[in-house]
C-alpha cells in the first residue's frame, strides 16, 4: 500500500469516528429523554477520546512524513490533506494531554459558574474561574507557538493561516466606519414599520422554513429539520447534513431567517464532494468561510428586497396579517436597524461592531495588557463609544456570551470575518451573474447554488480562508465590499 | 489497578463502542435521510469493527486470565462479568476473521437473492446461497466445537448454556400436546367475533400504545416510543431505551399489542442496573429470556381478560365502535386462534407450532441428515401435520423469514422458549401475589414489575437461562406451566 493511501485511511478511520460522535450529538440535541445525559456524556466522551488519540498518535506523523514523500505524484486535494493533518496533528500535540485535560475540568467548572453569575449578573462570582482561563489560554498559546502575536496561535484554530494583525486591521477600518454610519442611520434615517404583532403558530412557520430551504436548494432527502432549543446544524457525513431551528410565536422572522443561515451552512456542507469529507477537508475552509455561507443566505439573499418580492406572496400564504404589505414594507421591516445590549439579536450593521469589541478586548486579555478585573468597565466603555447603549448590568454586558466560559478565545472574529467573505463573495457573484435580482424575483436560486458550488463548496477544506478568498474573488479579504453593501441596502431601507 | 478493575474498563470501552453503534442503528431505522445510507453503514461498521476487534484481542484474553486469579476476592457480578467475557471471547475467537468476513458477504449478497426469491416465490434462486451458508455455518459449529451436537454450538449464541437435546425433548413434549389441543379447539370450541372493520387512526393507536407502555411502567423520561417499518426495542445504555411501533389503519390491535411487547423488552432492559451494563452484563440472559418479558406483557398480562377489564374503556374512550362490546368479547377478539401460513401473524396456540417446524428443519440440517433441496417438501408436510394448512407457494412457506439468509441458525428456538419463560414465570409470579387478577382489573401493574424487576431484570446477564429460571421458579424450564395456561384461557375464549 502506498503511503499516501495508508494515511487516507487512517484518516478516514478519524472522520468515521467523529462522525458517529456526530450522530449521539445530534441526537442529544432533538430526541434523546432526559434521563440518557449521563450515558451520553460517556459515549461521546469515549468516540472523542479515540479520535483525538488518533490525531495525536506518533503513528499518524509517521504517516505523514512518509505520505509527503509521495506529493510529487499526488493530486491536489491528496497535497491539502497532507497538509491539513500536519496542521491538525502538530497543534493538537502542540498541548500536553494532562495539561489539556485540567484545561476541559477548569472550563467544565467554568461554565456551570458563569451560568450562575449570569444569572445572578455577578461577574465577581465568575471572575477567578475567566482569569484561570486566561492564564492557561496564554501557556496554550506559548506551546503552540506563533510569530508575532500570542491571539495568532489562537486565531489559526478558527482561521488557519489568518493573523491578528490581518484581523486588527480589517476590523478596525471596519468600525472606523461603521461608528459614524450607524449614527447617521439612526440620526437621519426613516425607520422601517414594526413587525405586526399578532400569534404566528409553531407549524405554519416550520412550514415556512422547509419551503425557504427548499428554495435554497437544501435536500431535504439528504437533510432533516427538527426542533432543539438553539438552532444548529450538523453533518453526519456525505447524504446526510442535519438542521435545526426554533420558534418564537409573536415574531416568524427569527426563524425564518434562522433556518436560511442554518440553510446555507447545510447547503456548504451538502456540497463538499464525499472523497474530501473522507481525507479529513470536509468542513470548510474556516470558521469564517463556513459563516460566509449562512450569512450569504440570511442576509445577502434573505433580507434583499428581490428576495421579498418572490417571497412574500408565501410568506402571506401563511399569516394572513402580511396580505396587505408590499415586499418594500417587508424588506425594510426585517432590515431593521437598533443598538442593542445583547449580540445574538443584533442586525447587520451593529453585529459586527459587537464583535470589534470582544476582538480588541481578547487579543489585549492575551497580550497581557488588560486584566480580568477591567474587563466590565472597558466592555462598557466600549458599547458606549460603539454602539451608543450601556448594559444595565453585567448579564446584559460581559456575561452575556458563553464562549470565554468555555476556554473559546480567537472564535468570534470569525462572525465578523464571515459577513466580510459574504459580501466580497456576493460582489464577485453578482459580476458573473448580473442577472441576480431578476432571478430572485422569480424564485430561481439554483445559479446562486451552482455558483457556490463551484467557487467555494466543492473545495471543502483544501485551501486557508485568504487563499480561497483570492481564488474566489481575485482579492484578499477587505472590509469594502461589506461597506459598499451596507450604504447601498440601508440608504433604500433608511430612505437616505 | 487491580486485574478486575483494568478488566472492568476494557470491557466498558466495548460497551460504549457498541452503545455508540446502537445510536447510529435506531437513527438509521427512524429518522436518517434517504441518502445518508451509505455513510451510516460505514460509520456502523466501523464501530462495529472497533468493538470486535476489541473482544477478539489477545489482550482482552490476558486481562481475563488475570483477573480469575482475583475472583475468591470478587463480587458475584465481576465473577459473572469474567464468566460471559471468557464465552464471549472464546466465541468470537473460534471463527478466523477472514473465514468470517467471507461468511458476511455471503449473507449480505444471499439477503438480496433472498428477497428476489420471496419476491417471485422462486425457491431454486435461493437454494444455492442457502445451500453455502449451510456448509459455512456447520463448519463454523465444528470450529466453535461442542459435546453433543453440532447444533450446540449455534443455540449456545442465543441461549448460553442450552442443548439440542434439551430444546428438542421440551419442543418435541410441547408439540405433542398442541397438535391435538388445536385441532380440539377448531373442532369444538366456538370461534371469538371478528374486529370491527373500520379505519382506525394512526395518532388515536399511537396515543393509545403511549397509554399502554405508560401502565406496564416504561419510563419515558428514559426512553422514547418512534415510528419504523418494524418494531424493535433499543437499549443506547443507561437510561435511554426506545420502542418503535408501526399502525395498520384497519386493525387497531397489532400496534397495540406490539407496543406491550415491545415494551416487555424495554422493562427488561430499562431494569438492569448501569453498573451491569458497563461491565458487559446488559442485555438480559437470553433471546429466549429477553422474549420471555416481551411475551409476559403482550400475551399473559396483556391478552387477560383482567387487564380488559380494566383497559377497554381506554380503548373505546380512542375508537368509538367498541362501546358497546364487554371486556369479555374483547377478551376473546384478541384471542382467536388461527392455524396461518405465517410465523409472525401467528396466535398464542399456533406460533409455537412454526417455531417447532424450523427447529426441526435446522438441527437436521446442520447435522447433515436433510439436504438444501428437500426443504420445501418437508416445509409444506410439516405445516400440514401441524398446523392444517399448506402453503400455496414458497415465498408464504420455506422462504417466509429472513433468518436462514442471514446465517442466524439457532435463533428460531428462542422464540419458543420465550413463550414457556413467559408461563413458567407466569406460574411463580401468580404463586407470590394471588391478588394478581384484582390488580389488574385495577390497572395496577407495579406489583408486577416490581417482581419481574426483584426477580428477573436485575440480573441483568448475570445468570445463563436455566439457572435463572430454577432462581426464578424453582424448576428447570418446562413445557408444562405453558400448556396449562393454553388449557385454562382457551377454554374461556372457545367455551370449551
Amino acid at each position: 500500500m502506498s503511503a499516501l493511501l495508508e494515511l487516507k485511511n487512517y484518516i478516514a478511520e478519524m472522520v468515521e469516528l467523529s462522525a458517529a460522535a456526530a450522530i449521539a450529538y445530534w441526537d442529544a440535541r432533538t430526541y434523546m429523554p432526559a434521563r440518557g445525559v449521563e450515558t451520553r456524556a460517556r459515549i461521546t466522551g469515549k468516540l472523542s477520546r479515540l479520535a483525538f488519540e488518533r490525531l495525536i498518535s506518533p503513528k499518524f506523523g509517521e504517516l505523514l512524513a512518509a505520505a509527503e514523500k509521495e506529493l510529487a505524484e499526488a493530486s491536489e486535494a491528496e497535497r491539502a490533506m497532507v497538509r491539513m493533518g500536519k496542521r491538525d496533528h502538530e497543534r493538537a500535540r502542540a498541548i500536553p494531554p494532562d495539561f489539556y485535560q485540567k484545561f476541559v475540568e477548569l472550563c467544565t467548572k467554568a461554565e456551570s459558574v458563569w451560568e450562575k453569575a449570569k444569572a445572578e449578573a455577578n461577574f465577581a462570582l465568575f471572575k477567578p474561574y475567566l482569569a484561570e482561563i486566561v492564564d492557561m489560554v496564554r501557556e496554550m498559546a506559548k506551546m503552540i507557538g506563533y510569530k508575532e502575536h500570542p491571539y495568532d496561535a489562537l486565531l489559526e484554530e478558527y482561521e488557519p493561516g489568518m493573523t491578528t494583525a490581518r484581523v486588527g486591521e480589517i476590523l478596525g477600518g471596519l468600525r472606523e466606519k461603521l461608528v459614524p454610519f450607524l449614527r447617521e442611520l439612526l440620526e437621519r434615517g426613516t425607520p422601517p414599520p414594526p413587525v405586526p404583532e399578532g400569534k404566528y403558530r409553531k407549524e405554519s412557520q416550520k412550514a415556512l422554513c422547509a419551503e425557504a430551504l427548499r428554495l435554497m436548494g437544501y435536500d431535504f432527502s439528504a437533510g432533516r429539520l427538527d426542533d432543539s432549543a438553539h438552532p444548529f446544524t450538523i453533518g453526519l457525513g456525505p447524504g446526510d447534513t442535519r438542521v435545526t431551528n426554533r420558534y418564537n410565536e409573536e415574531d416568524p422572522f427569527p426563524a425564518l431567517f434562522g433556518a436560511l443561515h442554518e440553510g446555507g451552512h447545510a447547503l456548504y456542507d451538502q456540497g463538499v464532494p464525499a472523497e474530501l469529507y473522507w481525507m479529513g477537508l470536509g468542513g470548510g475552509a474556516s470558521y469564517g468561510v463556513h459563516e460566509s455561507q449562512s450569512r450569504f443566505w440570511e442576509n445577502q439573499i434573505g433580507r434583499s428586497l428581490a428576495f421579498w418580492e418572490f417571497f412574500k406572496p408565501k410568506l402571506s400564504r401563511r399569516f394572513r396579517v402580511f396580505a396587505r404589505k408590499t415586499p418594500e414594507e417587508i424588506f425594510r421591516m426585517v432590515n431593521k436597524v437598533e443598538p442593542s445590549l445583547i449580540r445574538v439579536e443584533a442586525d447587520e450593521v451593529t453585529y459586527n461592531l459587537h464583535i470589534c469589541l470582544r476582538f480588541e478586548l481578547e487579543v489585549e486579555l492575551i497580550a497581557g495588557k488588560l486584566k480580568v478585573e477591567e474587563l466590565p468597565e472597558r466592555w462598557n466603555a466600549a458599547m458606549k463609544e460603539y454602539l451608543g447603549v450601556v448594559p444595565p448590568d453585567d448579564a446584559k454586558g460581559v456575561l452575556q456570551d458563553v464562549h470565554w466560559s468555555g476556554g473559546s478565545f480567537g472564535y468570534f472574529p470569525s462572525y465578523a470575518l464571515g459577513n466580510l467573505y459574504a459580501a466580497q463573495f456576493m460582489e464577485a457573484l453578482r459580476a458573473d451573474l448580473p442577472d441576480l435580482p431578476e432571478n430572485l424575483r422569480k424564485g430561481n436560486t439554483a445559479p446562486v447554488l451552482s455558483w457556490l458550488r463551484e467557487r467555494i463548496h466543492r473545495f471543502g477544506r483544501m485551501y486557508f480562508p485568504e487563499e480561497l478568498c483570492e481564488k474566489v474573488t481575485g482579492e484578499k479579504l477587505s472590509a469594502e465590499p461589506f461597506l459598499r453593501y451596507l450604504r447601498e441596502k440601508y440608504a433604500q431601507v433608511y430612505r437616505l
